[in-house]
């Protein structure tokens, strides 16, 4: 091997324990050049530029021309948006679609031709480029005038192939989909057959009196079907039923059995189904980084390998620890794990490593790391130890516990107090002074905590952070307060002065008062329990909140164009159902607003405003799909992921008593570690001979 | 052993063994007269006679003084209710408490005192029957006019504590309260955190204009806990957060947050943990059956083993053919499985049995009934094999489904049709004709494949049941349509003649028709599993529904109490509210119709409606509790069951291949057989040395 072939081994080897590091496949190029470009591509500021550019071009439609990203969501009192002149939004997107063209062409360029044919997703993404930068062409040649503008649909593409987590995930929901269609066509079914039941039991009679149910629900097949859907969500139970339910009430049958038949049968057979295809795909999703991490590791050990020379007959290969050495200073990674693999490199001190000694040493890789709270100053004085042990004890941390709680109600006694006075009347000194001694207990609690556990210390403690920087913000807002007003005393009630009113500066103490309370979290075992399971859940929820940050995007989008200049304010109609016309607007118009609206009462409100409206039928069409994926499919996902997470964390919580003063960093890796195969030798091996740029000697 | 001896020895075998097969506890009186008494206890009639007083007390709230049970609900338009003179239903109730006595007396006496003082039940079932009894008499000596009925209360633990089933599964649910109350505990601290902070947040303020969403769902506290609570059950999600929202966007972080946490993480932590509590329930419950069996044929074994005369020092005990004989002939047990016993025990011709054989001959009573159907007719003639081969096809049945489907397209036309025509326009000979020939080609049908599979073979499957019993209806509802109207004709138009009308008649026809057409079901793969799953719920959810039933008397009753004469007509209140009234005045005096409203909406409405009335604080807390148990417990015990179900019949249904001609009757039993245990011969002995009043000699 001469020495040009040597730097490009040692360079090959860093690329691949990247590569595992990062869990990243190893099908690139891997001749000198390809690999500087691999390594300057996935560098931080490369990929930060990138994703710059994903989060600029999906923020275009905050301020492009039918964006609504104002105050107030009312129609009336609104002023109208900004609209940025023609060119401004088209050239930052411009501008976006380059970094894209080149990180599609880099991209390609590193896999090489052939595996460029495989991947799908890079096709599609070069597909998306030219049909968004053809329809940007039009755009500007209409001079921005034009009405159907498809590159708005595609953006969330951008996002979507740019997040492996992300595409595994679609795989996985793509892999449910017949299940669930086999589910949604029984719906269809059972839908359908009761439509017709209805129209035949609720028919048109000769007596007008007696077919209200007829007029109001299921005058015809569209009425029925319609009838039927929204009780399926539940949004109109009681009122559908009750014409017929107050002529006789033997009616009731049929809703009772459409009801438990499909809001309880169907519906949960769905999360049924959903959660049975999912029980293992955390698992899975993890088993496979695992195998790309031992792949990586497996082929760096390969090439740097063949720097050796190996006798021809020799049965192992083995990597030279100087090697070694020169491929962990170039690597970029944790320099914890670093520091630790050269440590135990040191004292091993052998020269040669095995392929199993190789792969037991990047095991530190997969370590959780154990985080050592600093320890507390240690005082001479007797008295000083006397007060650590006060104010370190736990015992103190429940005072200060019951004290929060004593503050709550408090501010909760006042509230009811104050509940029916005018503002005017309104005298905040009580609420003052109290809030002021509270204050000032926190602070002093902090203090004492400070010097009894010494600064590392406390700050290291994620509660102690918490409780410290909203004290801390609380005597920030209480001097300012009385910096302006002064100190309370009995009726207090200065005027407004400043930024805020005297009341917003109370209130707003107080709401801190009542978010500070939370500190009562870790103290209460299934509570902790119950917060550590949702915060790993946001972890492993992050893909899935993609995703559904894309259908939204094309939802939203969707729902401009198609109802753009729908609704307009009108006078005629009673304020209570005009608000509702006015939140249906907005919600087409701003995607954030849509979050809270899962439930499908809308399409009710919606179709009963407009149904003299030819829109009404494409509204409907659009608003039973974004149920049926936002509400049916999406909620059913999260369930299932809550249930996987939840049962394996009550199972590991059952059995395994936690550590005081350690505290592990939870990681998914970690929680299936005991259910994890390792992949065999030859697995790896077998991949990395079909490795399509790499050409090992065996 | 003397005669005597003898007898009591073969008697108590036939006990053991018939507990055995109802998986009854063996730990009862063995002496000769109660072993007559507890067959003639647990004889059908007595069961019978018991199950019936239990059905009479229970429905007896539907004919006592409050009851509404009327054609109509509808206050304004209903007659007064039927009201039983003074006495009647009390009599009625004596003499079911008299069988309660009885029933109660035997009990006790048959388990013995020792048993009697570790029985709560028992224990309970006296003092809810004193208490009723003592109830009874103060009703009677205040000739029926006393207000509160405490016994009307009391009345479903009759009902709970004669299912040993339902006393399980109540164990069950009890071991779970825990977890789920610390959710509901969860609950409420998120629910008052953020009721504070919307008090804070929506406060009054000095412009009447600003403050809508505070004079609309945060005046005061219970108004606040209020609008949030039922948030959390979505109804009301978009109208509480509107006026906030159209004052500024940004509030609606505020409900997007309370919901997101609380109906998306909380309320799903509840399923999750209710599924986690009950993945092993089912399993647990068929052990436990499955060890009162192997434990009542052991026990069988051990009492006819000291009818031998054993060496003292054998190790191991046998049992006589002949005694066992004895014993088979007075069991009684179903008879396929006495002469399955009886065969094996023929062939086997051995003249004693060891425990194990012993065992192993019974293990016929877990095998599964394998359902043959009867083989077709073999014709000779050659024409008719053809017919047959053809009729008893497949691709015949289809054509059926085919046909079916295409009538119920032909009704869904002309009902699309004739939607908006008035009554007096509409012609029924279009409809008539089509259904009469729809209708001879079904009887065809059924002929034909009667002839092909001939009459046996042909009524094995439950399919063709189905089939031949609408089609025999439908074809006497034609019959009977031409005779009173004659045959249709263009503008067949006639009077009303007879008990139905032609056009009830007409629809009475076509709804049989739409029902008909779930024949198609058993054809579609994944339907059909669907449906065996539901069908398997159904079954093992029978404990549940009858707890739930019990819940449900109660509340009922409850209601009834709390809200009597609470609700009446009133003439200023606009239609629809007025019917919310009415629903919900019936809602709780008619229970059967609370069971379609496991929704909270009704808490909204009501309280809106009530709101100015004193009793309107009750009705908040009585219907939060039902919507707590109803809709939250109830709903997620539910899913809870049906995961654990489907998930298994899942895996049984990837694993094996359904066999053509063989039905399976199938059991909860069947589904868990792969990882059922078999009690050790420690196990049963040790149980069996525990058993108060059999006392072995070994």
């Amino acid at each position: 091997a001469t020495g040009a072939d040597n730097d490009l081994y040692i360079n090959q080897a860093v690329v691949f324990i990247e590569d595992a590091i990062q869990y990243r496949s190893i099908n690139h190029r891997v001749d000198s050049k390809s690999l500087w470009l691999y390594r300057w591509y996935y560098s931080r500021i490369c990929q930060w530029i990138l994703s710059l550019t994903i989060t600029v071009i999906l923020a275009l439609a905050f301020v492009e021309t039918p964006s609504s990203l104002t105050v107030t969501s009312d129609v009336r009192y609104r002023h109208p948006p900004w609209e940025p002149p023609c060119g401004l939004t088209e050239s930052i997107e411009l501008l976006c679609f380059l970094v894209f063209v080149v990180d599609v062409s880099v991209k390609s360029y590193l896999i090489g031709w052939e595996e460029f044919c495989k991947t799908k997703w890079l096709m599609a993404y070069i597909l998306t480029l030219i049909v968004s930068l053809a329809d940007w062409v039009v755009s500007l040649s209409f001079f921005c005038t034009e009405t159907v503008r498809i590159r708005r649909i595609l953006r969330p593409f951008f996002l979507l192939q740019n997040s492996s987590m992300m595409k595994k995930t679609l795989k996985s929901i793509n892999s449910t989909l017949p299940e669930m269609a086999s589910v949604v066509l029984l719906l269809a079914v059972h839908l359908s057959l009761f439509t017709m039941f209805a129209m035949l039991l609720f028919a048109r009679t000769k007596d007008g009196q007696q077919d209200k149910e007829w007029v109001g629900y299921f005058r015809n097949l569209p009425d029925s079907l319609t009838s039927l859907l929204v009780l399926l969500t539940t949004a109109n139970n009681p009122d559908v039923m009750i014409p017929a339910y107050s002529k006789n009430r033997a009616y009731s049958i049929f809703f009772i059995l459409f009801t438990v038949l499909g809001n309880l049968f169907l519906m949960n057979l769905l999360t049924a189904i959903i959660y049975n295809q999912f029980r293992g795909y955390l698992l899975k999703s993890v088993q496979s980084s695992l195998f790309r991490r031992r792949l990586g590791i497996r082929a760096a050990f390969e090439v740097l390998s063949s720097l050796e020379e190996t006798p021809a007959n020799a049965q192992e290969l083995f990597v030279n620890v100087g090697d070694l050495f020169q491929v962990l200073q170039k690597v970029e990674m944790d320099s914890r794990c670093k520091q630790a693999i050269i440590r135990s490199l040191k004292i091993s001190s052998c020269d040669r490593l095995s392929a199993a000694q190789f792969q037991k040493l990047f095991e530190e890789l997969d370590k959780e790391a154990i985080k050592q709270h600093p320890h507390s100053p240690e005082y001479r004085s007797h008295f000083m130890q006397k007060l650590q042990f006060v104010f370190g004890h736990s015992y103190f941390g429940y005072l200060g516990n019951v004290v929060a709680l004593a503050n709550i109600i408090s501010i909760c006694v006042v509230l009811v107090m104050d509940a029916d006075k005018q503002p005017s009347e309104r005298d905040d000194f009580f609420l003052g002074a109290i809030n002021c001694f509270f204050i000032l207990y926190y602070l002093l609690e902090m203090l004492l905590k400070i010097l009894a556990m010494g600064l590392k210390r406390y700050w290291s403690y994620p509660s102690n952070r918490f409780d410290g920087l909203l004290t801390g913000i609380l005597l920030i807002l209480e001097i300012a307060t009385f910096a302006v007003y002064g100190f309370p005393h009995p009726g207090w009630r200065p005027e407004f002065m400043g930024l805020l009113s005297l009341w917003d500066m109370v209130r707003l103490v107080n709401m801190l008062i009542v978010f500070r309370f939370l500190r009562i979290i870790p103290n209460m075992k299934f509570m902790a329990l119950v917060v550590t399971t949702l915060l790993d859940l946001v972890k492993n929820l992050r893909a899935f909140a993609g995703i559904l940050l894309v259908v939204f995007y094309a939802f939203a989008i969707t729902g401009i164009m198609l109802f753009k200049g729908a609704v307009v304010p009108m006078g005629n109609i009673r304020p209570s159902l005009q608000q509702v016309v006015l939140l249906t607007s907005k919600k087409k118009c701003d995607f954030l607003a849509l979050l809270n609206h899962f439930q499908a009462i809308i399409i009710y409100h919606l179709c009963y405003l407009l149904s003299f409206n030819l829109i009404c039928r494409w509204a409907k069409i659009y608003f039973i799909a974004w149920w049926l994926i936002s509400s049916v499919i999406w909620v059913n996902l999260f369930v299932a992921l809550l249930l996987e997470n939840f049962i394996h964390k009550w199972d590991r919580h059952c059995h395994r008593e936690p550590l005081s003063d350690i505290e592990y960093q939870r990681t998914v890796e970690l929680m299936f570690r005991d259910v994890l195969e390792e992949p065999t030798e030859e697995e790896l091996m077998e991949r990395l001979h079909q490795h399509p740029h790499l050409h090992l000697c065996r």
